[in-house]
């Protein structure tokens, strides 16, 4: 054992993220990775039994049988749905991700910190300093290894979208210029930290892209094993 | 208009919150103080429909058919429940608190920040000065006039569970060391801040504690009247 570290993955498992806006085939590739790597595949929103809630509260907030009901079927709080979304994060790092790690997994994870900056900051203009301090205290300290940030066309996105015949849920009903805005955080928290960040082309066939996923792991992850510098 | 207001109660309808452990009768209290007053009554967690399903989610956080999912039949991690009660938290004002406040009403509230600093913070010991300031963030600023802390004896509350035949929810099977730090904190916020807080005998019938309450009130509020220093 060498001194205590702050993030488990520095001891244990290593904890890697997908990230990505609407259909940047995170989630494939997230599934991907996890295979090729034997490591621990999860997700976020979600990952626990709580957090499936907390999803599905997100998707369909207000259900209420009583149309005059305050909070009413409109939208939530920007600050409502960030911190929804964290609760679902402290549950599923200290339920979750935070054991697989100290038990020594990889860890590959759809969606974290990085997606409540991109869509709750810039896309819902909630100040990003202060979510990025909420999304730490959330997480307990707990840091992905490595980020690695799908991007694709806009237009292979919505191509992407419309090919599933994805009914318009809360999120993708906030318009174009709002995924504009989360594309734009995905881009600068990716150019503020590359050294934690990889950018990695989404577009092509899903065996393409996950050969530049992983090859991106293996070069960052290599980089990062204890030893080198 | 006078300049531009950080709390809506210093414009408009007041915010009053009641605030104690277990069975303190504040429910009742909050309840007969809201008609006195002709107030909004509302109360925390809950107060609108995201709220309710929250506090649902709190009581029965994982209603799991797969006993060994993850996160499984346990409680939630002390910080999962810090951020949906903050949640919860920041829907309250923002499609019921506030909206209230700024049209001029004055608003009852059955717990607010106060539990939150109590129950999380004394009572599952996250660190309070965090909690203060996630709290602030969640209520945007939203701040009470007037918090009125009822204090019974702890054997006039068990007493009190016992003869409603309470089945002991997560937050009430914590046992009685919880309860007694939680005790601790609400009267420690109450010293610390005692312009805001009030702290009211809640032993006696109804009738009598509902008459302390609102004389509490009726001194506590008129020294804070515009004009009044």
């Amino acid at each position: 054992m060498s001194g205590a570290a702050a993030s488990p993955g520095a001891a244990g498992g290593r904890f890697i993220v997908l990230e990505g806006g609407e259909a940047s085939g995170k989630s494939t590739q997230a599934a991907r990775l996890a295979e090729r790597l034997g490591a621990l595949l999860t997700r976020e929103p979600g990952g626990t039994p709580l957090g499936e809630r907390i999803r599905s509260l997100l998707l369909d907030p207000a259900p209420s049988p009583d149309p005059s009901a305050p909070g009413g079927a409109g939208g939530l709080a920007p600050r409502t749905e960030a911190l929804l979304l964290l609760a679902a994060r402290a549950e599923h790092v200290a339920a979750v991700i935070r054991p697989a790690l100290e038990a020594g997994a990889d860890v590959v994870c759809d969606r974290f910190a990085g997606s409540t900056l991109a869509y709750q900051g810039w896309g819902r203009g909630l100040p990003v300093a202060e979510l990025r301090s909420l999304s730490e205290w959330a997480a307990a300290g707990c840091e992905p290894d490595l980020v690695v940030l799908l991007q694709v066309p806009p237009e292979v996105g919505a191509a992407r979208l419309a090919a599933r015949g994805r009914a318009a849920d809360r999120m993708e009903g906030a318009g174009a210029s709002f995924f504009e805005r989360v594309e734009e955080g995905f881009a600068a928290l990716a150019a503020a930290d590359p050294d934690r960040w990889a950018v990695v082309d989404g577009d092509g066939t899903v065996d393409a892209v996950a050969d530049r996923v992983a090859a991106a792991v293996a070069e960052r992850l290599a980089a990062r094993a204890p030893g080198v510098t």
